[in-house]
């Protein structure tokens, strides 16, 4: 067979698509079982419910008639009981009656995690060449979904009160001087506590969103992804209404949640509420793809639900990470450098901090800091995993992302003493701060 | 807002997506309860492996470091033991030393049913466009994905030896005289006891597909996806090789298996061994669709192995299915009526019976024997959901596909009964029998 015959005649898709960034990280992580791991988007392995999980399982399966629907198929939507208790659950979370959510059980759909309702909503409204707008930086596995489909990812920035819905209004308003405004399927927000930065949209801003996502449906809807994963990971500060919430006519918004943070991601469940015509064609998709997530895994969410026990494990978590990420912000203080162009993010919730460091340090998978940080036994993700390149192909390169998700709470100290002592390095061979530096080139 | 903005704006292969067909036949029977069942394509009830998911499940729960592990993520590949044992089980079913099969376990992927590798093969090789040659009748579900993958079947013939490779050639023969060659991704054949007829490859026919499979790799590399899901439910005759245990170098075959048919469709696992650089393509686009398949399910999956409560399992059921498979044949014998045109395949495993009626009998959906058969209180699935058009639009609409999977063993003969009464009567009114019907037009 010749070299052209024995090639696999791969799908633009496919050509398209690239390895997760993080592949690399989870083998450094691997080939280094000395490191701390303050990059693992893991969640803590000390505080899984596995008592709840052996409970939950001997009641699903001493109930015969119960186990045996559990091990049978279920429809492509998901289990109808667990939908109507995602329901309940949705309307606890926001705080509304469930009356007011605007939603009935079979607006909600079980997926694999909401990695993949994120995939089918993706597949079902964007063409190549089609446009998201997402915040910069941003949940880098979904971009590289988007790129996968072959969307073009617009990006907006953010700070202290999340994407910057000015900035969005900005883009929409020259994407509509381009004539590239029927381009624009999808705006990208996660609006809780977001990877990587740890920080949540404002009140106005989840109101404006919306406004804009409404003003400038002129050639079709333009709909928001709320991605809300680590909504219940709150631990100080007040609730905030989900952007949905302002929706009350189930136009415009998909609202993602998961069992992965909140409770475990070995059921890899997540569940979606959306417009009824979107949830049609996402289904339908849905059952090309599996024709619905794990039964079991279901049975298990729905058990949790009923009995409370998700409930007051969500409290445990909280109560968990929250001392988790005092420490990480306590070990921040006392070990940093202090240097005026040197912060981080102090979040509210969630299992990240985002940290920023004077311009001219490139904390790249490539760069010496990365190495520097691995020889001294600590592992964080390079922030230009979470950027999008700008108009001219430029991306930051001294910010990087910490999780206090996996790290165990006696190691946070060691693992950011180790961090601060090369970003001191780093400083002193650099000298005085510069301009933000930025690089023109993919991730290196 | 006006119209036109309000709608959605769908890819184009949402718009390609339609409605699986079995959701009408799912909503006749939900709506119909006392219809003897003998379209589901369910497993049976009564064999669910509940008492041996409940012992695995307090063994697994009740061990901590085993438990947090199966609550955490994994990999997009799967579980590393399972894919271990998965390795140890194809070659106890291949019945040859596991080092003959030429994999090892990183050469094997975890999915979410057997459904999501048929889609993320497609996935990564298709483009709109592209062709897959698969047998008529095949797979439904199948199909219907390929459709909304934007690719074209080319249907070959079967007989009661299988998938005709003669045709296949022939078909391929054609293709390259008419220059499409190029085009041509696929081959898709069930190789054991396929839906919806319950046939078998030959042993000759698989040497036969591998040889045209390499033969005609002279573009690209050819693939065969090889959907083994019902190769564990044999109840009579000789265990056949698969058609990649031919392809010793590991080229051109993609196999496919499920726990969904042999334990439970509840834990919605399947796992597939291909060439490691179309795993390669897989694995990545797997990542965005859910970067792995839950957690919990493949530690069920590898202790159901480890325990041999899979192995003794599967023996079970095939006692259990090998009675409901007598009793429906027996059945059909003893109801149907006499005529030269009316048969019904004899399968030595898997879950399906394809009965072949007088050529001027319409079975769709909208004809009279399906209503009839609503009202006298049988389900079956119209046989033209199983077929692709021809070149002329044409499908045959004579024959249906009967399940004995989910019915209960008691119900069997009642159903047939039903079911001989309504084709007796459609016989008389027909008269003479005439040549074979064809229609030209979509399903009805």
């Amino acid at each position: 067979m010749s070299e052209a015959a024995s090639r696999l005649p791969f799908s633009a898709k496919s050509r398209r698509t690239v390895e997760q960034p993080i592949s690399y990280l989870i083998q450094t992580a691997l080939h280094n079982p000395h490191l701390i791991n303050l990059a693992a988007g893991l969640v803590d392995p000390r505080t899984l419910p596995v008592e709840q999980c052996e409970q939950i399982t001997q009641r699903l399966f001493g109930d015969d008639a119960r186990a045996r629907a559990a091990l049978q198929y279920d429809t492509t939507l998901g289990l109808r009981t667990l939908r109507k208790e995602l329901l309940s659950h949705l309307a606890r979370v926001e705080q509304v009656p469930e009356g007011e959510l605007g939603y009935s059980a079979d607006d909600i759909l079980v997926t694999t995690g909401s990695q993949q309702v994120l995939y089918l909503v993706g597949d079902v409204l964007l063409d190549p060449g089609d446009i998201v707008i997402a915040a910069n930086p941003s949940y880098f596995v979904y971009t590289g979904t988007l790129t996968s489909l072959g969307a073009t990812v617009v990006a907006a920035p953010m700070d202290e009160d999340g994407m910057d819905a000015d900035a969005v209004e900005q883009v929409l308003l020259r994407l509509q001087r381009e004539g590239r405004l029927s381009r624009v399927k999808l705006i990208y927000c996660t609006s809780y506590f977001d990877n990587p930065t740890g920080l949540t949209l404002s009140l106005p801003r989840r109101r404006k969103l919306l406004e804009l996502a409404r003003r400038f449906s002129t050639h079709h809807r333009i709909m928001i992804h709320e991605d809300a994963a680590y909504r219940e990971l709150r631990y100080d500060g007040q609730p905030l209404p989900s952007i949905k919430s302002f929706d009350r006519e189930n136009r415009h918004v998909i609202i993602s949640n998961t069992f992965s943070k909140p409770f475990a991601p070995g059921i890899k469940l997540g569940y979606s509420a959306m417009p009824a015509d979107l949830l049609d064609a996402v289904v339908q998709q849905k059952g090309n793809h599996d024709f619905g997530s794990a039964n079991v895994c279901q049975y298990i969410a729905l058990n949790a639900l009923q009995s409370g026990m998700y409930q007051s494990h969500v409290q445990t978590l909280c109560q968990s990470y929250r001392a988790k990420r005092d420490a990480i912000l306590q070990s921040l203080s006392r070990h940093m450098p202090k240097h005026p162009e040197l912060s981080w993010t102090k979040p509210h919730g969630g299992l990240y901090v985002w940290l920023t460091l004077p311009a001219d340090i490139d904390t790249r998978r490539s760069s010496r800091m990365f190495q520097r940080c691995v020889s001294a036994g600590v592992l964080y993700v390079p922030g230009d995993y979470c950027f999008v390149a700008d108009e001219h192909g430029e991306l930051p390169v001294n910010h990087l992302r910490l999780s206090f998700g996996q790290v165990a709470p006696e190691q946070i100290d060691a693992g950011i003493q180790r961090l601060a002592e090369v970003v001191a390095q780093e400083i002193n061979e650099h000298g005085a701060p510069k301009m933000g530096q930025k690089v023109t080139s993919a991730r290196a």
